[in-house]
């Protein structure tokens, strides 16, 4: 395998730096051929890489800076304001090409703007976009549904880039043959839904590399029609959201029905371990990172609250990306749906 | 109480005239003080009223027609062609004033172009829109949300007239005071989605007969933080549908992991059903119906697959919107909006 390179943010997030460098720990003891660079104050870093038994470990290196952008800084003032924070510095690795990605859990408005302002987007590429996988009824299926919240208002190009850009995730780093790439909609009729839904339809049943399957509503989300789902970043952050909601809301449903005996009570605690099962994967970011696609370089953000676990996996999601070069097929699949059309 | 008149589409839905008729039987056993007009094909609602006993039952009376609105059929066409359908002639019933509501399980789309056009908006008003209740943590409390899929693209003022309109619905028919109502949005910071939430936010805001909190998020649907979440249709329909798919995912997930041993077995028959229970308010047309407001009349849309229960739960809901007035109320609270404005 070829050495690469990853630029870890490590001020980002809620949880404070150790949970960042003992996930670094995890990936350097797993993953011989990765170099970290991690970015923020190394007086906080270097204690916590000896803890972790990393000290002058030869693959960790440290950018210093106590700079870093907060978890309620508006994007604008983090973009204009915050340019040797610890975020900025990592995406800048990446845009030099020390770095071939970076993981980051910050604000997600700030990292978005940064990343698109530093690494700017692929060739063609109108805007990039937040994609995720989510769980389906099948154990061993994922689906793939982007914008995530990137883009408040989407076109008929953006949404169609975006049924390449997943198709390529899908394909790439989950590794399904010929991905099944859905449009969300009202309804699953042709007539149904925006007009600029209706012509994203058209360009990606012209693009013969993209395996289109027409329109599906929100509740087959889950249930394997797809292996992409697409839609505006307004109506995935809600979508997404409302997963979350509901899972909660299910969650605690059950855990107050179980309080109502002792025979319940015991059900209910074996329950509650097997729901936070089911629950996890339904707040995706918090399990395995959220990737920003369509950039000249590869941006993966880790939820705000993510523990050790879960900032490792967007740790390994990163790897997958670079390994499996993810943008360079991006700019090439683009390529391909551009002469086709031309 | 005074008499009441709903107007039954006895052949709209996919379970057949007789679960709306036995639905209908219940109403007419339990509420002494409303009368029914069936429309429908008259050999199959005569017998179906003698297996009820209702026989020449004094409240009842039918307008028979044997056309109907298929449930896959276009609302343009349904419109166009289906002017003798047991749909269009239960409108015609609301629009003449010789019922005041109407209950149909049909084609969602139909119903509401039907009867946009039959019942017109009321005064002021741009378009009508569709609203449900949903549960909430707060098992007392529910939130009303709406549009569900009536209006693919709103503007600011549907927008702001829905929050009207859900507020009335929230304080008459489920009585609570000063409803909270807020708009559905990506972020709760007030620089946050699009331009015409922004507008919306803002002319709610100036309202003073509008109790409008500000901006919620797709998890905080079920939080109890208002009691009238607005969003456009797209959205609104895609948050409703991607619950369902959730609540489908989570139950076929516990169900699967009951199944691996005996123990697990047990648990899970007896989880099934509290789950089933929890399922049931996250299909609310399925459970209590739908209403279409904003039209010069009452309009209640049970679930095409509704049950018996579920369909008599669409006739309250009817007669409690048509008891309590809510069409000249909605008229009414515009009016105040816009002598404020003026």
């Amino acid at each position: 395998m070829t050495d690469l390179t990853l630029a870890l943010d490590i001020m980002g997030g809620d949880q404070g730096p150790h949970i960042i460098i003992s996930a670094a720990a995890l990936a350097i003891n797993s993953m011989p051929h990765i170099h970290l660079i991690l970015c923020g104050d190394s007086d906080i870093i270097t204690p916590q890489l000896a803890k972790n038994h990393l000290s002058e470990h030869p693959n960790i290196s440290i950018i210093h800076t106590t700079e870093f952008v907060e978890m309620t800084e508006k994007p604008s003032a983090a973009l204009r304001t915050k340019k040797n924070s610890s975020m900025r510095l990592a995406l800048n690795l990446v845009k030099e090409g020390k770095a071939q990605a970076c993981v980051s859990a910050g604000n997600t408005g700030a990292l978005f703007a940064m990343a698109h302002v530093t690494l700017k987007t692929l060739p063609g590429v109108e805007r990039p976009a937040l994609i995720t996988s989510l769980p389906t009824h099948d154990e061993n299926k994922h689906v793939f549904m982007l914008d995530l919240g990137a883009n408040v208002v989407c076109n008929s190009e953006m949404l169609y880039q975006f049924g390449i850009m997943g198709s390529v995730l899908a394909e790439h780093v989950d590794e399904v043959e010929n991905p099944r790439v859905a449009l969300l909609n009202m309804g699953e009729e042709d007539n149904k839904g925006s007009d600029h839904i209706k012509f994203a339809a058209t360009k990606l049943q012209q693009n013969s590399q993209v395996n289109y399957i027409g329109f599906v509503e929100g509740n087959d989300i889950f249930t394997n029609k797809a292996e992409v789902i697409v839609c505006d970043g307004f109506v995935g952050n809600v979508a997404l959201k409302t997963c979350e909601g509901v899972a909660r809301l299910l969650y605690d449903k059950l855990k107050s029905t179980s309080k109502r005996n002792l025979f319940a009570k015991i059900i209910g605690k074996l329950l509650t371990s097997s729901i936070k099962k089911l629950l996890k994967p339904l707040n995706p970011d918090q399990y395995n990172g959220a990737s920003l696609i369509g950039l000249r370089g590869i941006v993966v953000k880790s939820h705000g609250n993510a523990n050790i676990n879960a900032f490792y996996a967007a740790i390994i999601e990163a790897v997958k990306e670079t390994e499996r070069q993810v943008p360079e097929k991006i700019t090439k699949r683009l390529e391909q749906g551009l002469l086709q059309r031309s």
